[in-house]
């Protein structure tokens, strides 16, 4: 990271690509027991927010994550009541999941508690359903919070997670994964953040290869738009059990009666079409 | 620009938001009568073309842009023949239109020769359809060629140019949209480059009204990803005249007998659905 000339810039080693934007002011900042948090004012995006010099996420362009990490999985689940996010500490997500009337509760379990604070501070409107009867707020390890989650008592889990390293490291792996599927009912579905559809389709193998172990056996990676993260491009990989597949309720998604900035029921139905060049790579 | 410790950076102002690669090399440059020239090595992305300092293309991700420039827009066209590319000096666009068998001539007019001579040298998996029988290659001014154009003697026209600053800023007008809608039948269908849709939509507005004062009545902007411009999603706007729509041939497209990497009938489908915020934007 370099803010020389008030630009940001993140150099992502992973895909040799880096992304930035020029800022006005750094607002805030806190070293937490697991990151450093950074928040910064922005001339085009409004507020960032940068961990251990990783941008997570902007006030402008946000909502294209939040809404592909919710919306997909909760429309293409029957009925989904009980719902756990796993990370997620900025909210956004929980915001989400929470516009469904269906869902009775929803349980994130974010590490750091620093990440939840500074988006109360900084990113008010994403904390705005923080108080809903059915949300509850745990600052605790997300690996411990799944195997000990009751068996069968979960319709989704949300991996809202950093990268595969530092404290998102032990979210991508068999043991993890064997958690949720015994944490799942039959029909429940995973979601997880699972970077760049262009660049790490090999990682994407790899989770999947992992899930597979764990019990999981469909799996659908959804791309979608996310200017703040390398390459502008990434993807939530879906894992279900019992060979279902990923047909969604096109209708009650048509007919929602909550607004979105980006997902639709038109949108959801294109993005099950894997450009072929993924589905390729990833053996669709 | 800056290419400190191997890291071409480009800081995009209109946007506030910057994209980067890291290098391996710089392999050649050259100064033509219009703009500097750069080809650089990458790790990740092989040859990236920077013209002005701002980049062009790379031999990684530029089909997503050269497909979504084309084969939409041919796609939507009722029976295209006549093809007129202004821009498009790295071939790219020539390559996906040769594609469509029913295309019986296609002329490419890009200002600056020196444009293609690096393609050539370049990126010749660009050009491989350069010295097809259908296609002309003029380096000659497009606004110039596009006035001189007989009157309804173009099925579509593509404006596959640079940024609406420097030799691209007479493309982006009333006097040359005029131009265009004179030289394209009945049924023509215009399609340009439109920057940014989540930073540029007054842009895309601004577009959008002089290609009405030029005589086009409908108008359709398509999002896709694209990672080496700055936000990493860009878009094409298409423009006709005569209150047509933009249904496409669905049949036709599903059993093209050619290859995409990105280009579905189901994609093009979906991103007929333009995402709500674009929509409201664009007064949709």
């Amino acid at each position: 990271m370099t803010t020389h000339d008030n630009w940001f810039i993140e150099h992502f080693q992973p895909t040799g690509s880096a992304i930035g934007f020029r800022l006005t002011a750094k607002l805030d900042e806190v070293q937490s027991p697991f990151q450093k948090i950074e928040i910064y004012d922005s001339t085009d995006w409004g507020k960032l927010m940068v961990i251990d010099g990783a941008m997570m996420l902007t006030a402008k362009d946000n909502f294209f994550y939040h809404e592909m990490i919710s919306h997909p999985v909760l429309f293409t689940h029957p009925a989904p009541k009980r719902v756990v996010i796993i990370g997620g500490g900025d909210c956004g997500t929980l915001r989400e999941v929470l516009k469904h009337p269906g869902v009775a509760s929803v349980t994130q379990c974010d590490i750091d508690e620093q990440v939840t604070r500074m988006a109360e501070k900084h990113f008010p409107e994403l904390c705005r359903s923080n108080g809903d009867p059915r949300a509850e707020l745990l600052f605790d390890d997300g690996v411990a919070y799944m195997a000990n989650c009751p068996a069968g008592s979960v319709d989704v889990v949300i991996v809202d997670s950093t990268d595969p390293v530092g404290p998102g490291e032990g979210l991508f792996n068999k043991a993890f994964y064997e958690s949720c599927c015994r944490a799942l009912k039959e029909d429940g579905i995973l979601v997880q953040q699972s970077e760049s559809p262009l660049m790490q389709l090999e990682l994407i193998n790899d989770m999947r290869a992992e899930m597979g172990k764990a019990g999981f056996d469909s799996f659908k990676t959804l791309p979608f738009p996310q200017p703040c993260y390398p390459t502008g491009w990434w993807s939530v990989t879906l894992a279900r059990k019992g060979g279902r597949g990923f047909d969604f309720r096109q209708a009650d998604s048509s007919t929602k009666a909550f607004d979105t900035l980006y997902y639709t029921a038109a949108l959801h139905t294109g993005v099950l079409a894997t450009p072929p060049f993924v589905a390729s790579a990833l053996r669709d």
